[in-house]
């Protein structure tokens, strides 16, 4: 095992000359799949390897998690997206091992899978800074199967609530903490505020739903911290009047049964909840780790690694990785941030380097163009950032709405489900807001083979 | 504990006098929501316990198992369905006892729920035949869990084909059994059918998605046994066309690993398949049993109870089990079957015969309105027997498909869901074929956190 591979010529010709280039991608997120589909015409032959068999528009996920969408209908079949390009192959695999001299990658089931250029985009995952024990109290939001379990836990509390006579345990029950305040947090603290004080006001005989508590709980000094702070304030105000408790310059320390432990400054503070939702931390996909010991690639505190301009590997031109997995530092004075606008054109912009150079051509640098930022807090209202102006409330939603119809639509023609989703809105309607899991039946089959 | 409780007065009267008559229904289905809703202007007090948080429009879960809609599609909370009747609450929870002396029923945290008429609608379960093991093998098609898990199987054996080098593992994993050629049966091996041979076809670049092989296996002499015998065969003959292959007059014997053993007369086959699912047999739910050694009351072979001609127990009148549970045979020479319709009018019925009780009134004895029954087949055939004639092909599919839609519509307004699902069909898009479940992301977690 050699810790720097040898320099790969900038062309990267395939193995057997005659063959057609092969581009791996490994992910299918925003910039996996944006960079197969830009390679879609081009004379190279394409294989994306995802481990799940869809991709997820992720910035819906909070809507599965509160009921109001089904995980159908914010996943695609990634076959099913790129079964057009005849060029472009799918692989269900997970990758364990990187190979840089053997231009190899290795599977989890043993098979390997040959590349000229690599193109990694595997994204990040929840990070619960060394208390791995908390995510079994305290689920976060990455994965439709995150997203399902926090929608059984919160219809479950107020389910068992409407049956429990002690009232301290009531409140408990009625109490929703979620950890982080960037926009995945905000967003799921708006909507459970919806949620409890709208949707499900009629429907609970014994539980009054006006007295749920959602508490937000934020290490840094205000909310959506990467957002001008104007943004911050009008979110917070925005979030308090929906009947959110804001808790910045807060942290965590203390997770055990029903018991949350938040510090602020000196002050430490013990809430009783069942329901504790994790939006605080991610960190990178471990394939940067894999990857880092193998390519000598640095890596940051997060586990991104420190990718070039054209987002190649330092000293092995042949490998890319974009979107959360990577660290962009050559624009502006702060790394690209974690969006997926950003995974979208490294996607375009790594699949156009690879064509360029196949035909000896050089490409123009990389220029992210920043459209902007946003983030939805509640029915009526979110905050944004359109550089050239800052939007908040009625119109801001109105926007966000916009943005996502037209990523939808753009990419899988979903027009069926904004529509559902519309609906949803004017009517209040949460259909999908189903208690489902094999532990929901478990007990039933166990008492019926008795 | 005794066998058999005293009889209770026909009228039932509240155990406090002045307060409201205290209807509890045990079941969210099809009869148990039907006798809530024909309730909800009766000066009745209403609980209906289920131990699941939604109906489950089951006549479609068929559609969730092949990836054609999403669960949240063919759910409906219980909660909003009925959150506009005040008379009526509904509590999620498990029936685990009943005791007719007191009029009491017990839940399985202890708690008890008292009543002054008692409706029992918890309909049937998958039936193994003694052979509980062979669950883990062959999922049935009952639950929205098991929904997700055929669902899972289904594609990934597709993906895991894509991956396999060895042809006999291959056509293994390409071999699809469904055992029992009910509605279900029929149902699940045209879906497959149809997936295979349209939906998935372009997908993949190694597996050709036409080698796939269906067997679809039924015990008795024809497929839809319970149908006219003319629509047996044209079923046969569509299903035929559709590729599936037909094996009737034939058992399962063996079900070990990736291996089913079938028995046709004399002759014993062994299949190599890596999907097959259980569409064989219902049983009553346990709660019959309960029910039948509380109240001594009897049960046919497949645990339902022999209920009088106005459903109520025997000697019991102020207990009344409907749909699935019931074993009901005042009308014609057979019992009623196990269908919607006489769940739903059962439920009716019975809501009405409790407050003529309470007016003193009597009612008119229970009349079964036969409409008739359907089954699908394909994307463009069905058959349906209204009774005074008989349709099959494609008009019996538009009948199929207008009765769902006008079901779906009155119930809970899901106008849009039909709308999605005839985008489907006519775009043969199947979007919701996501594998998902824990298992699916739990083998990269424990990789990350090494």
């Amino acid at each position: 095992m050699v810790d720097t591979a040898p320099v790969k010529s900038e062309t990267s010709a395939p193995a057997t000359p005659g063959q057609p280039h092969r581009v791996v991608i490994v992910g299918g997120g925003f910039g996996g799949l944006y960079a197969a589909q830009s390679l879609g015409r081009a004379p190279v032959e394409v294989t994306l390897i995802d481990r799940r068999n869809f991709h997820l528009f992720q910035p819906l996920l909070y809507q599965v998690a509160t009921g109001g969408l089904s995980p159908g209908d914010i996943a695609s079949p990634l076959r099913s997206v790129l079964s057009s390009q005849k060029n472009t192959q799918v692989l269900l695999g997970e990758v364990r091992g990187i190979d840089p001299d053997e231009q190899m990658l290795k599977l989890k089931d043993g098979e390997t899978v040959p590349y000229d250029s690599l193109i990694l985009a595997t994204g990040s995952a929840h990070h619960y800074f060394g208390n791995d024990h908390w995510e079994a109290i305290a689920p976060s939001i990455k994965t439709i199967e995150d997203a399902l379990e926090v929608r059984r836990r919160i219809f479950l509390a107020f389910e068992k609530a409407e049956l429990e006579p002690d009232p301290e345990i009531r409140k408990a029950l009625q109490t929703f903490v979620v950890v982080g305040a960037g926009p995945t947090g905000v967003e799921m603290a708006g909507a459970i505020a919806d949620l409890a004080y709208e949707t499900l006001k009629d429907d609970f005989r014994n539980v009054d739903t006006h007295d749920t508590r959602i508490i937000l709980v934020e290490g840094m000094d205000r909310v959506l911290p990467p957002f001008d702070p104007s943004l911050s304030k009008r979110a917070a105000k925005d979030l308090e009047k929906l009947g959110v408790e804001i808790r910045t310059g807060t942290f965590v320390t203390g997770l055990e049964g029903e018991k949350v432990t938040i510090k602020t400054g000196d002050h430490v503070e013990t809430i009783s909840s069942h329901s504790v939702f994790w939006a605080a931390g991610v960190r990178a996909s471990s394939l940067g780790k894999v990857l880092s010991e193998k390519t000598g690639a640095p890596c940051d505190r997060a586990g991104r690694i420190m990718v070039e301009a054209d987002f190649s590997v330092p000293n092995h031109p042949n490998i890319f990785v974009i979107g959360d997995l990577a660290h962009y530092a050559h624009q502006g004075d702060k790394p690209l941030p974690g969006v997926a606008p950003v995974a979208m054109q490294g996607g375009k912009y790594v699949a156009r380097t690879i064509c360029d150079r196949l035909k000896n051509k050089t490409t123009p640098p990389f220029v992210y163009s920043d459209s902007g930022s946003l983030a939805i807090i509640g029915r009526n209202s979110a905050v944004v950032d359109l550089n050239w102006t800052k939007l908040t409330g009625y119109p801001a939603w109105v926007i966000w709405a916009l943005v996502h119809v037209m990523f939808l639509i753009e990419f899988d023609n979903k027009v069926l489900v904004m529509t559902q989703w519309m609906w949803n809105f004017f009517t209040r309607n949460q259909g999908a807001r189903l208690i489902t899991g094999r532990d929901q039946i478990k007990s039933d089959q166990a008492f019926m083979k008795q």
